[in-house]
């Protein structure tokens, strides 16, 4: 992390660039970012929430990015916007571009003569492409990645080491495909019959849209009649399950080890904690947050946040509780019989 | 899903293949399987379930697959047999033919010369298969798949494309094995000592039986001592983790994301719900099934529906009644003193 | 698990490797560990808990491990020792060891010229070692795995098949890396703006110490600004996903499919129990021992057991309670006021 070998920017350049308001003076050269408690001089910081503010006294960080809330919460040089974290996002990236992978196919690749490569492709050592496929311009596809037959990837994508789409899937432009994802293999469906399961083909795709990024072995099913399809700007963070036919609604983002199962819908902008659990068959509405470890068995119809979690406890305080739940009817019930005594016992002293 | 590509059916030739009372035109072709909502002219759809009666009326299917319950309930083309879901996988098997990989080794493969290989067995580009390993007839092991040292593969699986199955390893016949799935890494066994841990060397295998699916990066891990165990026509889900020394009894299907600890034994013709955790050294029956998101910390020893779920409800509302969770024991008792009370004051006053 | 193909040794000759005191015919000599179910002769087993006791009347072994408080619960030949399950656990290592891959690099392995390879490592065919990687003496890197660009590897470590290392991580000494674990994709760090997503570059790496063992389809995210540390001797089941910016402490334990959201810190010489949900931005204190399926949302601050399971129970049983749990802060309130009205009986009768 030394900013001595990357460009740096003064911070009336990052005005003019990504615009709000100066504070202070406009020459601090900036060279990387930092949290405030771990930034030093070349660094520029962030405050977005105020619950933070004591940090600012004593960062090391030479600027701070901090919204209208804080413009006077600090002497450091400071750029004052609407949305602080966002403008920090913008500012890393400006000071970490991603280089990209030198455009070619590494002699060691298999690439199928009838694949379709698009300009400035990359495809690594022991990445496979197989027939058919259709890869998009500046597309890297990096060692040990696995495009299936007659896989579209769009244009800008990333698929990196060891990710695996099956065949007939489509990716859609600027996606970003973590190590050991694995997209479009066959929806957990079957009959029973006589006593044997009978594997029913799945014969839907998956379809992905722009501007996704799907986690380190990520799961999504494909279709069993239909396709599951990912809508744009979907945010999928690592070991999330999503069964077949499901549809996971735009700008939607889900944290870690969530499982979806099958033919569920999934609004737009809605945000999944890590670990929940989303049974199959349901809808859930835009807008709605569910808590991490939230178990979802019912549609959620409306927006807002959702919850279901035992509290955690020590043991031996759970032992003397959690026995109890397997009797609160018998408990409500006995609440009402006492209410009815009192009652009746009240009645026949009046 | 264009049919005109595909072989079509008369009514009355599935009905020779595969039973059931045809009733209605019998020379109606059919091209494709598709749902009573989705499936257009040319394809069958089928009704499992009377609660998705309404749908039979507003299809556009060409025929239908209904059970005897079903049976007036269209005037399309229909047939009524006893399982309609099953009927109709075998319907969609037919259409939907699962071309194989053509036999061979991609010249980009790596395969041990001490490797025995069956008959018309195609290995993929970047696949390895190891010293000493037995590739029974027709498997089919794809682009970047591993098959270690001295492992097993029964005749006519399928390892897609990038699965591990470690050494020493046995699976059985027609197994489909997808992409990410490894199966005979470590199990998780250490012991403590003076502060630090031990290893134990994790000397059994994975023994997996015939015609099981084993879904995209789910891991079984090999025995401590013995074998882990998959009995036949055992149904994985994706992204399941199955501990050292289980066993899974056969015909039981477990969906995704559900976690097994080891030495633990699921009987037969169970079905595990997904994102469920069932812990180690216990013992589950025949027939059980249990809920998505279920823990399972105790031997289940008769059949039947088992579920642990903490109802989901607002974030609000669930801070309202979570707190109390603590204090069941509490409240309990005030009922009881409650009753006490009431109980004197009763005798009291008699 | 033939004892005649394996060097065998003598009770005698144990006992002057690994200490505790011999008890029984010194000269038996042993090939194999076994459970005292399933040991036969020239097997030795181990009893570590007494409540296996009765194991020991039956068992067929030819020796066994016992701690003191079993010296004389059998007449079988015996090692007496402090920590029999460590003891054990030596034996078995000294009885099973693991076959070093032969160094050298596979034809078909793509390692770039500039990485640095120690003395006797072994690459396997299609392995990627990446520009600037440094592996350490004695290293194996197994077929399909992939050491991504300046990536350091300690002496003696293994990654298996197919485990990818992205960019700039460090790996310790003596590590095992099983398949199809992910280290160091990019941590889930967005911010939204104007209705989009936008990427927060994860510029941080992910640090692993020595002896640390990390399970198959485990996930470990790269830090966003600062590192994620795993440290000494943590050992890591599979299916675990480890947030960005999260540090394990020395000799903590982590079972299956556990899932820890970014920014966590936990302690020395924990155990987390399979499918564990552990929230983000919190600390677990050292020592701290989490039930399996228990989800923690909050720090926790000291040592001891911490549970918050629903316990489980037939489906039906658990509908007639589950609701009420929705209605426990009213039933709380209907026992206060039936208190208060028994209360102000009480008073009036008085």
């Amino acid at each position: 992390m030394n900013a001595d070998s990357r460009p740096t920017f003064a911070l009336f350049e990052l005005v003019a660039r990504f615009g709000g308001e100066l504070i202070g003076e406009g020459t601090v050269r900036i060279g990387q970012v930092g949290t405030l408690e771990t930034a030093g001089p070349g660094e520029i910081s962030f405050l977005s929430n105020l619950k933070y503010q004591r940090q600012l006294g004593s960062t090391r960080a030479s600027a701070v990015i901090v919204g209208e809330d804080a413009r006077g919460a600090t002497q450091l040089p400071r750029i004052v916007c609407r949305n602080p974290y966002a403008y920090f996002a913008k500012v890393s990236q400006l000071l970490n571009p991603r280089p990209p992978r030198p455009a070619g196919i590494h002699p060691e690749a298999a690439v199928d003569p009838s694949a379709r490569l698009g300009a400035g492709v990359y495809v690594g050592a022991c990445a496979v492409v197989e027939a058919g496929a259709t890869i998009g311009d500046r597309v890297e596809i990096h060692p040990g990645a696995y495009i299936g037959p007659e896989t579209v990837i769009g244009a800008g994508s990333i698929v990196y080491a060891g990710a695996r789409i099956y065949y007939g899937c489509r990716i859609g432009e600027r996606a970003i495909v973590h190590s050991g994802a694995v997209i479009g293999a066959d929806g957990f469906g079957m009959a029973m019959e006589d006593g044997r399961w009978i594997k029913i083909p799945q014969i839907g795709r998956v379809v992905v849209g722009n501007d996704v990024e799907i986690g380190a072995n990520t799961t999504i099913d494909r279709g069993a009649l239909e396709d599951t399809v990912i809508e744009d700007d979907v945010k999928l963070d690592n070991q999330i399950q999503i069964g077949h036919n499901c549809r996971i609604g735009a700008h939607t983002a889900i944290a870690g080890c969530v499982g979806i199962a099958g033919s569920t819908r999934i609004g737009r902008y809605c945000r999944i904690g890590g670990s929940a659990m989303i049974g199959g068959h349901i809808d859930i509405a835009d807008h709605v947050e569910i808590s991490g470890g939230t178990a979802v068995a019912k549609s959620i119809l409306g927006p807002g946040t959702y919850t279901s979690l035992f509290p955690v406890s020590t043991h031996e305080e759970w032992l003397r509780n959690a026995s109890l739940l397997r009797h609160l009817r018998e408990m409500r019930d006995r609440i009402k019989a006492l209410e009815e005594q009192l009652k009746s016992l009240g009645g026949q002293r009046s």
